[in-house]
């Protein structure tokens, strides 16, 4: 509806800007993509949230699940683009969920990627411009939980956890911790791997929390390590304060295609909507279009959850949708004036319209002008028109007077 | 590609807050619609356009081909939305055409519709919206042809063209005329109808020209002509040239569900494009969806037709995407201060970056700020962090200079 599509509006602009701070350029795709361009990208789960089905050439076709494949698409198709190519991106998404009350699964995202970086600056910049993004929104109680693909990997074979269908099984086990709590992911993950190999792994993970901690894994995965420090020294650089962001290794996020720095964030007042900017790194996305070597990260806040936080959080503006003025002709001499009137307006820059059903009787069209929330009035017969006045009813206070034509311009624009 | 995804926004941005000075508030609705909703509101042609699959549930859905639609939709659904009822929406809609080079048939468009509102000046309206429009984006030298469908039924039957499969057809022949010249369609229609019939036919459409000839026509299609005559009055108190406007009765437009005014737009210096802005009234929709006598007039940008003509006309503004300034870090000492800076410049309102992969040579650095059409270096090592110094090199003239952070913050903002 109106009122929220334009407090939407209003939040998806200012993200665009805080994206567009950090160097970020716009770039769009198409909602459709061949099915062999999306398939297997984020492996079966993925597969089977795409709406797929044939184009008129019958080739095999489907929507975007998430704007970074068709990213990926681009540049590899695009070789000539400069690297890093650092864009953003804001685009409905769908998944093929079941779905509730006649509503899709289409959501909104606000992407911001650097592809063809490998340094942590780039995961740092990444991550900063969702940090921007949410403080132009007004949110500044919001924590960022930093995890590590490779790391976790690495924890995985450590607990003895070493074949690769029960390692994707325990990944996904561990990304609902958001949803069911960590108690119940321990649950899962006694009946997935065995006791022993499930208490080594949480152990591991619950008690690694900070950086220190982090360097007896210095041996394990050092490149994994190095990259999160030097990380955790980038956002300290950029000015993040230091409880905005945190060491998680329980981070796994759930697409396939992420191998190094993971992230999610929480809002400190809201923790059960979950997630609300999340991404990481997916240095092997690019190869399975041909392109070897191409290292990316990313970050994507979901749009729709944001928007019912800030609505809870009453971070919401009150944006005014509807005209300022709305011009009320008492008869057909009326009528002119009235439509040179919202003209003259608009050109001066005030939100006006001539009520769209003239007819109508003076009541009526008063009625319908305090509906639509509009502040003044307008309202010429034709003994106005005669005399070049019109009556100026101001509809918050109730009060009106006869002024000239020029008197309307000027008080109607400066009120 | 950026460059022409900024530019796009644009044109997006400023075609909104004309429809917003003009009343319309902003709505949003899914692109996928139930099959349902979507089947046989633009005749059998129309079905043939959708793209249609079923969802996870088993529902047969479709991606909606127009935003009028979904719109009829909407209000038909929510009773209690005030009316009349004024909205604009932005958005992609889909035509299942053969797809070429891998491009599928995705437009977006732009429209402002009135529902519940009969009036003439409805219909001036939401032309005026669309002329606030051009006019934001630059172009004053367009043209609006107005035609009706009433009247064009009207004379369709007086032409003695009285069966109803026989008029969608003659309505689709004169809808080419746009793309084909009015001399093919003659021929097409003369083999359709037949010479005499032909004739007449093109004869009336052709000759009448002007409202005062249109006056002869006031005992076949009192209401018709009696509403384009308020029309064209209530456009001219508006303040629209009067050359903007002209009646040509041979507008048809393609889709059924139209019932009353019709237009198109040409560009002037472009008329090969075809129309950039087209709409009329349908007052019949509504019903469809379980509503009589709700009338609705409604107006469509087709806004990659006119992106393209903006190019063509060279009245796209050339839009800044990149960062204005990129922190090239000489090491790592100069890494800090250069994340540092970003931070405060970002805070500044100034668009800019660190050099995503800092491990880089300064020489790389450079050659990529400078391909990224930076205006400005912020070149950082140790000797410059120590000194609280950091050079500053101006990408256009060559020319650097040796300043402290803070004269960094002034200049960069500052040019």
């Amino acid at each position: 509806m109106p009122e929220e599509e334009a407090a939407r509006r209003q939040m998806l602009s200012k993200i665009a800007s805080a994206f567009e701070l950090c160097g970020f350029a716009p770039l769009s795709t198409p909602a459709i993509e061949y099915y062999e361009i999306l398939a297997g990208k984020a492996g079966e789960e993925g597969d089977k949230l795409l709406y797929r089905f044939r184009d008129h050439g019958h080739r095999e076709v489907a929507l975007r699940y998430d704007l970074t494949v068709p990213l990926a698409r681009v540049v590899a198709q695009h070789r000539d683009l400069l690297r890093p190519f650092k864009r953003y991106q804001i685009g409905t998404v769908w998944r093929a969920e079941k779905p509730a009350h006649g509503r899709f699964r289409e959501f909104v995202q606000c992407d911001a990627d650097i592809v063809g970086a490998s340094s942590s600056v780039a995961d740092a910049e990444c991550i900063f411009a969702g940090i921007l993004a949410l403080e132009h929104l007004g949110i500044s109680r919001f924590q960022i939980r930093i995890g590590h693909r490779g790391i976790l990997n690495a924890l995985l074979k450590q607990a003895g956890i070493r074949d690769e269908a029960e390692q994707i099984e325990v990944l996904r086990t561990l990304d609902k911790a958001d949803k069911v709590g960590f108690e119940q992911v321990t649950a899962w993950l006694l009946d997935l791997v065995g006791e022993e190999r499930a208490r080594t792994l949480t152990q591991s993970l619950l008690s690694i929390r900070s950086l220190k901690e982090l360097e007896a894994l210095k041996g394990e995965e050092p490149e994994g390590v190095e990259h999160l420090t030097s990380l955790f020294d980038a956002l300290l650089a950029l000015g993040v304060p230091s409880d905005r962001f945190r060491l998680d290794l329980t981070i796994a996020r759930g697409l396939d295609y992420y191998t190094g720095t993971v992230f999610e964030t929480t809002l400190l007042d809201l923790p059960e909507v979950g997630s609300v900017m999340s991404g990481g790194r997916y240095d092997g996305l690019l190869t399975m279009f041909g392109e070897p070597n191409v290292p990316a990260v990313g970050l994507s806040i979901g749009v729709d959850r944001l928007f019912s936080a800030l609505v809870e959080l009453g971070l919401l503006p009150q944006v005014q949708v509807g005209p300022k003025a709305i011009a009320c002709p008492a008869d057909g001499a009326g009528l002119k004036v009235c439509l040179a009137l919202v003209s003259d307006l608009r050109r001066l820059g005030v939100p006006c319209e001539v009520v769209p059903e003239p007819s109508w009787r003076l009541k009526k069209q008063l009625q319908y002008a305090s509906r639509r929330k509009a502040r003044f009035a307008i309202i010429v017969g034709e003994r106005e028109a005669e005399a070049s006045k019109v009556v100026l009813r101001d509809l918050e206070s109730g009060s009106q007077e006869t002024v000239s034509v020029s008197q309307v311009h000027e008080i109607v624009k400066r009120e």
